[in-house]
């Protein structure tokens, strides 16, 4: 209910200050709306505060006729760059820092181990660090998940993509989904973003609704499609089917096999309000 | 040093027992020997004594000509029966234990969520809980996988396959790959078997050696080829290197990509004591 409140207040700050930027003619960055002044927001030149609906849930971008590339300006600002390969090394982290800091991603989305490091190493750039807790598989105990998620916050994560319990919901005991999840979340406690993958591949229709609710019910902050190691990522599909469970409420991000532009635009024209890819410098370079 | 003085016991008492039996014409089950009467120990009638070898340590194993598939007689007991999917429900691991339970596999290997609940099902059976840790990239804190590894204890696992950090590997630091290691071990505690995964498919030769050496000096029990998420399974090769390396104190286990009897026969003669393998019934049906 906190965070309800938390999102519905985003929510009217935003469109209060939208209301404010068209009636004086000028966008969300203070500068003078030069291409369009047709009635509403429009993306291409207010591509932050179309970000900041995004962010608060808005489930589609619409833009005015023959204008191209909605929100792309500021695509980073949805993105997580990520790189969790196990044989990833320090000099491959370097580069993905250094990424993030020239693209202004909003964060690096690495495994636990490299937290500490990448925190100081980010210090002062604005970019977040991401991590991933019960990584890939999802089907370690509730209490080391809670522990893992509980370690990268001292270590200095700012937001922690976990993995649910594929093989209890399988089972079909949705309790246990449930207090895995919750588990994590009151580890992390207060400002640390929580996102819930629910590895849509292994599952059907009724279990993505299913997993989407009991990351609603247990205070989660996101929910997320895949975690890029299992059998297939992101659909358009499974986005929309995901927003349409959590609201507005709650964050949805698309990850796994986004590797263009045109894949990051159609996830986000579908309701994804989050990005994550390694692809992300072609992403934002519209490669 | 424990270990290795343990280990030696072990030899001893076996070379000890198996030099009675072929005095007394009788092998190490109390039956007579029928079919060889040769100097030396038949693997094709002793299976047991040949798995307590290979166990204890045995680079390799011989064979009378003519005797066709040494140990594959008792191949059950080397072969720790495998469920890592991360979608596999409480059925699918039903039926490997019922499995592991008809064919005496040595244990079951399932992901830490499912320990209490199999060790549970397999009391009073003979079949032990192998469970993994850090599983399977290995980026894990040292603090999370010593935790996942108490817990693990406690949730009843008898042995632990842990995945070493093959970041840190890939970057040179020999220090954290050992220091990862000696966490798990030293949470596991007396009784509790470690295998150390190195995952050869990311590591080049020297890699392979470092982390064998780390694994040997960190207090391990045995060293492990791969996770089977990895890029590529155990072969024949690296399980003769990895031998090499840990010598006859230390177990080696094969796994990733072991499907059928002469796989699991090439890995025991290249100095295997234990297979890795979800083909299991398969493996000791001659399939």
């Amino acid at each position: 209910m906190t965070q309800d409140r938390s999102i519905d207040a985003v929510v009217e700050e935003v469109l209060a200050r939208l209301s404010e930027s068209l009636t004086t003619g000028q966008n969300l960055d203070g500068r003078s709306c030069i291409t369009c002044r047709t009635k509403g927001c429009c993306a291409s030149v207010c591509p932050q505060t179309t970000v900041a609906m995004l962010q608060a849930g808005a489930e589609r971008v619409s833009n005015a006729p023959g204008i191209v590339d909605p929100v792309t300006e500021d695509m980073a600002r949805v993105i997580d760059h990520t790189i969790l390969k196990a044989d990833a090394s320090w000099a491959d982290l370097s580069t993905i820092l250094d990424e993030a800091k020239k693209h202004h991603f909003i964060s690096v989305c690495v495994n636990p181990g490299w937290v500490k490091r990448c925190k100081r190493e980010l210090e002062g750039s604005g970019v977040k660090v991401c991590t991933v807790i019960g990584f890939p598989l999802g089907a370690n105990s509730p209490e080391t998940k809670a522990f893992e998620a509980r370690r990268a916050c001292y270590d200095g994560a700012d937001e922690l993509d976990m993995v649910i319990n594929v093989g209890a919901l399988k089972s079909g005991d949705l309790e246990l989904v449930e207090r895995d999840i919750r588990a994590v979340v009151e580890s992390a406690g207060a400002g640390i973003l929580v996102k819930v993958i629910i590895e849509t591949a292994y599952l059907t229709n009724e279990e993505k609704v299913a997993a989407c609710s009991a990351a609603k019910r247990a205070g989660a902050h996101f929910v997320k499609t895949s975690t890029g190691f299992g059998p297939a990522g992101a659909t358009v599909e499974d986005v929309r089917l995901m927003r349409s469970v959590v609201g507005s409420g709650m964050g949805v991000k698309a990850s796994g096999g986004i590797r263009n532009r045109q894949d990051a635009d159609d996830m986000i024209r579908a309701g994804a309000s989050r990005i994550g890819a390694s692809a992300s410098v072609a992403i934002v370079k519209g490669e």
